[in-house]
């Protein structure tokens, strides 16, 4: 039996309530021989991994280093590898465009053609104010080509979404663009013929757009790559039998939510607003997912000292969520984002797991070396030498071990008595 | 995605130098509570340990003892379940035979036929100095069936090894052994239509040997199993875009290496030559395998204290590899050969990586433990008690856990910033 055939067999439905909290990026490595999360003071989080299934989960594979949609959608429990989010699609999710199952996204670029050449292939990078002009005006002059819905989006400087909807489109297309200058525009080529009529609508409108600039140098015609359709996805209640909210602030998170059948939950910018969010919804829903994007941010500038503050500010809220009582809360990241290495990383992700039914990890003796009385660096030092409290090394000393982020989820359904036992 | 399709996508090339040193069996079982490698004084890889990333490696999968070759394939990135290097491959490979795409391998006994029926399926045992000269002269005699060269070679005792190389040939047969005596010859059958000219080869190559052995009784007639084609793997450069050099003494683990891809690098018999080996060819490779092989034999004679020596002997050229400071550096074992077991075992392998990314798995203090001062017994005993340093305890208890061999490849490259991230 596949995977998620087993947990649509095995799924029910009652009334627990199970809360994620993705910190983006939360894995680090040391400097100065502690991480990120080892360095922050995070009282909170530390007594609530003494009660908790601490583990260190791989988004991907062991050495594979993912992006946010796939880092996202393994711990929505689905299989990153089987179901790829092509990056039109993401990059249309990113600045908020509804997609849909009829929809093809793909990115485009302005560019300059000179006597039948592409001469610029970013249009000498027109300010955004440029292209929000040129955008307005040519959404108002092509909304169709044969039966498909053409929209487009501005995005910074020469770029652009384009996103065409229609019964029968495909994305299996070339891109439509030469890669270098001194070239003609290059049409896209359908790779088989269930693709024929997309590559058709694509190239009339390239004829299009061409037309409609023909006096807008150097922003005079455009490139257009990575087509990519919606991917067909289960939905989390199909799969799962839940009804679920995400509480997320940027565009792409929303946009990932909701290609898994999550309601998006209007809230403000501040993790405590994202907090009073969810109380506000509590009752609604069997399934939060609450995305916090900074530790991310601040790892990708390699700014560890604000990383380091996001968590502790994190931190600070926690307890408002640990009062909603959820009966299974997880604490993680979506992948690392070292500070140390300004990006994206292979490392596991530290994963707390509290519900009612655990084995505890924590080792004994940690509730006195984070007591209050001590809770100074000698207790910081303490809680990375004894690998307790929330960290990488007492994650990866968890009862949880090393698994698959996949598996996040799967393990949250049953802390919350939402899986049915698999055959007699 | 496949896997390899996944490694083919994210490779990238750079001029970062792995280094992968693999102790043949190096895992074991305790004797008076300590295993082989907790029981070495490796002063020089205990304290490489406390800057490393620790962790424990199944070949294959838990419980599953591996030979050789998927123990290997394994640790170069590959899924030995998915290639199967068949006993006739392993066998040239073994004794040094090249092998290529278009042969195929079987092994032979020679056996003696007595009114048409085997009387001895070993022919008696011949001494390996008659096998030498009825091969030598078969050699002569037997060059060519229909288009294909056949090649032989004199193993021990009764055993050779065949070797057929034409264009179309197929491993799909039945051995051509009857498995007991008192029956006919046993031909060779096609187990479908591409494998029929491979049988036709081989049933007259049975034919004319034992035509050409009327005299030679006790061997005057030879069996044949294991028919294995040279598989179609694809290459290390190609799934990881790496420039492989190996520095193997032993037949066998050359041509699991040429299998892959590596090129071959002469070197001499000793730990200390081949260290030699590595540093002449340092700036040619992007990737080295080197291949120590006593850890495996003493094991396998149940020689626990000479299996100890080979790794203190190891330790001590330890520091040579660590001054050319490859940016990865991975010590372990292919598969564990306990001295209490006198063979392979499925026990998982203890792994050490360093690289300039990594989280230290390796709990302060670690080196007041294994000061000099207090490196006697005593501190030995505080290693395996504390689990630091290298050994299979520590390694239990590292910071990557148990996983499958087939991943340290994958984590040696994203150590080395060969891998891209996947998925935006």
């Amino acid at each position: 039996m596949e995977r998620e055939e087993l947990f649509r067999k095995i799924s029910i439905e009652n009334d627990k309530k199970m809360v994620l909290l993705v910190l983006d990026g939360l894995g680090g490595l040391p400097v100065n021989g502690r991480t990120e999360l080892e360095t922050a003071r995070i009282p909170n989080l530390d007594l609530l991994a003494a009660e908790s299934e601490l583990g260190l989960t791989h988004p991907v594979a062991p050495g594979i280093t993912p992006g946010s949609g796939p880092a996202h959608l393994s711990l929505f429990g689905y299989d990153p590898l089987k179901y790829e989010i092509g990056r039109g699609i993401l990059e249309a999710l990113g600045v908020g465009i509804e997609v849909g199952p009829r929809s093809v996204a793909v990115r485009g670029n302005f560019a300059t053609l000179k006597d039948g050449l592409i001469t610029d292939r970013r249009a000498g990078r027109i300010p955004t104010e440029k292209n929000r002009e040129i955008i307005a005006d040519l959404s108002e002059k092509i909304t169709k080509i044969e039966d498909a819905e053409i929209r487009l989006y501005s995005g910074e400087e020469h770029r652009f979404v384009l996103v065409v909807t229609a019964d029968g489109l495909s994305d299996q297309l070339t891109d439509a663009d030469p890669e270098a200058t001194g070239q003609p525009i290059r049409y896209a080529q359908a790779k088989n013929d269930a693709a024929a009529k997309t590559a058709r609508i694509i190239n009339l409108f390239i004829d299009r757009l061409t037309a409609e600039l023909a006096s807008a140098h150097p922003a005079n015609t455009c490139l257009l790559r990575g087509f990519a359709k919606y991917p067909a996805i289960p939905s989390m209640r199909d799969l799962f039998k839940l009804r679920a909210g995400a509480i997320a602030v940027y565009p792409m998170y929303k946009g990932l939510a909701q290609l898994v059948g999550m309601e998006i939950l209007a809230t403000g910018r501040t993790i405590q607003d994202q907090i009073a969010t969810l109380k506000q919804h509590y009752a609604d829903f069997d399934f939060f997912f609450l995305h916090v994007k900074k530790t991310d941010s601040y790892g990708e500038d390699g700014d560890f000292a604000h990383k380091v503050g996001v968590i502790e500010e994190f931190d600070q809220w926690l307890p408002e969520v640990l009062e909603l009582a959820p009966d299974v809360l997880v604490v993680t990241g979506d992948h690392s984002t070292p500070a140390l290495m300004k990006g994206h990383s292979w490392h596991p992700n530290p994963v707390l797991l509290k519900s009612a039914f655990q084995r505890r990890a924590a080792a004994v003796g940690f509730l006195d070396a984070v007591a209050p009385s001590s809770r100074r660096d000698g207790g910081k030092i303490a809680k990375v030498q004894s690998g307790v409290g929330f960290g990488e090394a007492s994650c990866a000393r968890g009862i949880l071990g090393n698994f698959s982020a996949m598996d996040v989820l799967p393990l949250m359904m049953a802390n919350a008595l939402k899986f049915k036992k698999y055959g007699a």
